[in-house]
């Protein structure tokens, strides 16, 4: 983040000269309103951050807004962001602006354009491929941002709320292994998104760990859906030499692994026991109620509101936190049965 | 709605004189601003209201906000009116401001303050017990609001979307009717909510209409949870003349339901088929998947927002309507089996 602004900052009427535009022009960009043309409005953007303006903040007020940026409202994660948003937002007397990234129908309006405009005491985004261009933006505002990031990869330097994805898939594949398994299959979400990656490391870790060799016929990928849980998991059921338990990247994948054992004439937990990951509400409506690995979300969701409202008053100790997951034991895993 | 503001109307300055304060306090009032004594906001109110005075509310421009005050961020509803309101709201230019009511950490504050304060362009509720002076006031300042009402029951004159609980309640009992079932039970959400009488009440009309008589030994009355519909459920089928299908008051029922026929050693749909209602994400996750009546809350929110966004502009023709509820088949529904 910028440091606080010094006393010697440009004005804006300077900028406003070197740029040779207006001071309304300047003003508009700085508030993100319409009526500057692209090449105007980049002009005076890269003023004021060489400049080194920065705004000064208005002070923290009752009724100021805390923006959430969602990616969409479709995931079971939704629900739990905004939860966790929603509640420190509240505590602190300011109020939840929420919008989604949605389909876009207003042409030459993205998402930050609205963000500026507002003013907002704070940004909380849950998605992580935030431009360069977007986060400069917010500093220059002197607006704080931080993301709730269960999946992706943020810039180093961009405070970001995690959770412990790699001790994940350790505490998954360490539960089967205790339940005596030893041929342990796993089916992992896109391995473009770090959380993925961290997943099966964490498999390939706590294998490795008891002297397992890591066996690639054995591992399966997919794109974080049921249907694809359902495919990976086929193929490996279908094998004279089966896996009797499937670490999956999420829980629906665990869902489409459960649709293809029970489509086999597999039971589970008998035949094959199946461990999710994320702990979505639906996770424990399912029968057998899935074992899983829990991301606290609603908390991760707290703590990037609460780091982002205190950026406000200054530097933070620990912007970027990994929040620990949990191993939630139901009834889709068991010990292997003898064969 | 009152009517658009007269030329005549009363001053602020003559309400202040009225209640012998000052106009700051007047202005405070309405604004929902701290610093004024209950009797004396009080006072103010009533002579608010009286007076006929009704805030001209500034004309609608971008960036303004829709307030959506939800009872809470648990139930599975939230997300579905979240994203209806979330959509509309985009779309019209304005922003989501999202509350619950939460657990009041904020004594003497409650959500009509903080929902004055903010002047909103639009209020949407997902609750239906307004107070009369929550609506007094509301209607004071010209903030048009409008119920998204799936289960309750508000005043006449409160504009709210619904949905058709009834008819819903028909297509339940009808499609297991088609099916071949004559012993059908119904188990049923909280009395005193109008959406669980409606439902009961679709029941017994599809029931009359196939010339079966209600018996009152095969209905259920629990709470809208997984562990009531399981009570209930098991209370049902425990009987040596068993009902062959069960209508549940919403899924979680459903689901409850479902783990008291397998806990029986019964067979769901074979021994007994079940149907839901709401149709919440979950419903489809769970084995089998839940046949099940569909509220579109989406769709119900989304109808709200439009309709709190006309009223702003005068009238509207319908400011209470019903949408429709609609049957999903899925698989835990079957003919009878012979016994």
């Amino acid at each position: 983040m910028p440091e606080p602004t010094a006393p010697s900052r440009p004005t804006l009427e300077a900028i406003a000269r070197q740029a040779s535009v207006s001071l309304s022009t300047v003003s508009k960009v700085l508030n993100g309103r319409p009526g500057v043309s692209a090449p105007t409005r980049a002009g005076v953007e890269e003023l004021l951050r060489d400049s080194g303006y920065a705004r000064r903040g208005p002070e923290p007020e009752r009724g100021g807004l805390v923006e959430l940026v969602v990616a969409d409202l479709v995931s079971e994660w939704s629900v739990e962001i905004i939860r966790g948003v929603e509640r420190i937002t509240r505590e602190a007397g300011f109020v939840l602006a929420l919008s989604a990234l949605g389909d876009h129908h207003e042409p030459g309006r993205d998402w930050i354009t609205g963000v500026l405009s507002r003013k907002p005491v704070a940004v909380i985004l849950q998605f992580s491929n935030l431009t360069a261009e977007h986060r400069q933006q917010l500093r220059t505002r002197n607006i704080p941002f931080v993301v709730v990031d269960p999946a992706g990869d943020p810039p180093p330097d961009v405070p970001a709320i995690g959770a412990t994805n790699w001790a994940g898939g350790v505490a998954a594949t360490r539960h089967l292994l205790g339940l005596g398994h030893t041929r342990i299959a796993v089916v992992s979400g896109p391995p473009d998104l770090m959380c993925s990656r961290a997943r099966v490391a964490g498999y390939q870790s706590a294998l490795a760990e008891a002297g397992l060799p890591f066996d690639p016929r054995l591992a399966g990928v997919g794109d974080f859906g049921r249907a694809d849980g359902e495919r990976e998991a086929r193929r490996l059921l279908e094998k004279a030499d089966r896996p009797t338990a499937i670490v999956c990247g999420n829980d629906l994948q665990a869902l489409g692994a459960m649709d293809a054992a029970f489509a086999l004439g597999l039971d589970v937990p008998r035949d094959v026991s199946i461990v999710g990951f994320d702990d979505v509400a639906p996770a424990s409506w399912v029968r057998p109620a899935l074992t899983t690995i829990r991301q606290p979300l609603q908390e991760m969701a707290e703590e990037a509101t609460r780091t982002a409202l205190r950026l406000r008053a200054g530097a933070v100790e620990n912007p970027r936190l990994e929040l620990a997951t949990s191993l939630v034991v139901r009834d889709s895993t068991a010990p292997p049965a003898a064969r």
